[in-house]
């Protein structure tokens, strides 16, 4: 494990998905799938419907995550050891007590934070999101850029798609393969397989004697041209000789 | 509505997410949501659950959406019109013939693919992801960079996450590309035409009768899967097409 993916990991740790009300154990279940998928462990419920978050807790997958869920009564007591309060939102008007951040300078900001103390990130009810109550808890809040149109998103959601972002910016340790690439050789060896091949087909005519006319010339750059603008790598430079020998070994037996 | 949004929405336009057999109604639907949320109208179904997909359909929200959803018997006859299709997977091993991509950088790239044209993003079903001969119709696979002991995600999920990634960058430019590049249709009529060249040649074993026994439709997701690694464009697909026709009719005579 590198050092940056310990730092990483503490401060991920600093962070506490909390839930207002929250009135659905499908919806439970799928914040707390996404809190494991991204790397964060602290959910805290306030007032959950009790059946719903027995269900959640009795559900496969992510249980460990669950069963170390904190309840609470009141959303003061749950946001009490943290330094910044964060509210999400589906609204667009402006909460003259409030400023709206966008997910992405949001993030930001949080994981800016999350170097300092804990931080709370709060997710209201499905019906009726967070109350004045709640808000007036908050620092500032945040709003996932969903259309004008249909701004609500379902609750696992937006929490998977907040989590995301917070993640988002660590330096990924999946850099794709990079695939080495045909070198000029073999690509002119498949240039002249595949003009062997359309010439003994007869998709090109055969130009007699060694000298090159101008006609007989424009076909071979054609293909040749042809052969380049494809992307192909090494391996598949081999694949690709191969297929040809035989379709050429073929065509003149 | 500004130009700048103008442009935009007729390149979301272009997208199709696809999902194949999915089982669940809430997962259909989550699905569809958040379509809705970011902007994405176009979702194909390939094989669904018939009743999953029935309840779906009836279920409130992004009712509209779901109303306008496709339904097709093959991934084939799915993504036929799209120059790009892309995997997604929660793997993390090397599959030696795709490239896998993190989600930041497959997403930038699927924006400046759908300057282009139709790009297919699929998601399999939620029990098993997609097959492999689901993913030798993939250009490359996108993976969302979860944990390493909690990789695969919730569905409705998964679509949100990777959808909000494409609507990230608002500002994002697009580059005019010259070269339209060749829909999955014509790769997929390249495919056969090389696979029955490949068999009339002795290259590989042509199997007898109309049933694919394991060992006949290997070779034939070997083949899809070459064909796609290259990035052929429209025209040369076209060029490809008639090269091969000559080698196979001059192969049988």
């Amino acid at each position: 494990m590198t050092k940056e993916s310990l730092f990483r990991e503490s401060e991920f740790e600093r962070l506490r998905v909390g839930l207002m009300n929250p009135r659905n154990p499908l919806n439970i279940g799928a914040v707390a799938r996404a809190m494991s998928n991204f790397g964060f462990r602290h959910l805290r419920v306030v007032s959950p419907y009790e059946l719903a978050f027995r269900e959640a807790r009795s559900a496969v997958g992510a249980a460990a995550l669950l069963e170390q869920a904190e309840e609470f009564k009141s959303l003061e007591e749950a946001v009490a050891d943290c330094s910044l309060v964060v509210g999400t939102t589906a609204l667009s008007r402006r909460d003259p007590q409030h400023t709206v951040r966008d997910l992405r300078q949001g993030a930001w900001l949080i994981r800016k934070r999350l170097s300092m103390g804990c931080v709370a990130l709060l997710f209201g009810s499905e019906k009726r999101g967070l109350s004045n109550e709640d808000l007036s808890h908050c620092h500032w809040l945040l709003r996932i850029p969903t259309r004008e149109e249909h701004r609500s998103m379902n609750l696992g959601q937006a929490v998977a798609v907040c989590l995301y972002e917070l993640a988002r910016d660590q330096k990924s340790t999946f850099a794709p393969e990079k695939q080495a690439l045909a070198a000029a050789g073999d690509l002119e060896r498949l240039t002249s397989l595949l003009l062997d091949a359309l010439q003994t087909s007869g998709y090109i005519k055969n130009s007699q004697g060694k000298a090159k006319s101008r006609s007989a010339a424009a076909p071979e750059e054609k293909v040749r041209r042809f052969i380049r603008r494809m992307n192909i790598s090494a391996a598949d430079a081999e694949l690709l000789l191969g297929m040809l020998r035989q379709v050429l070994w073929k065509l003149r037996s």
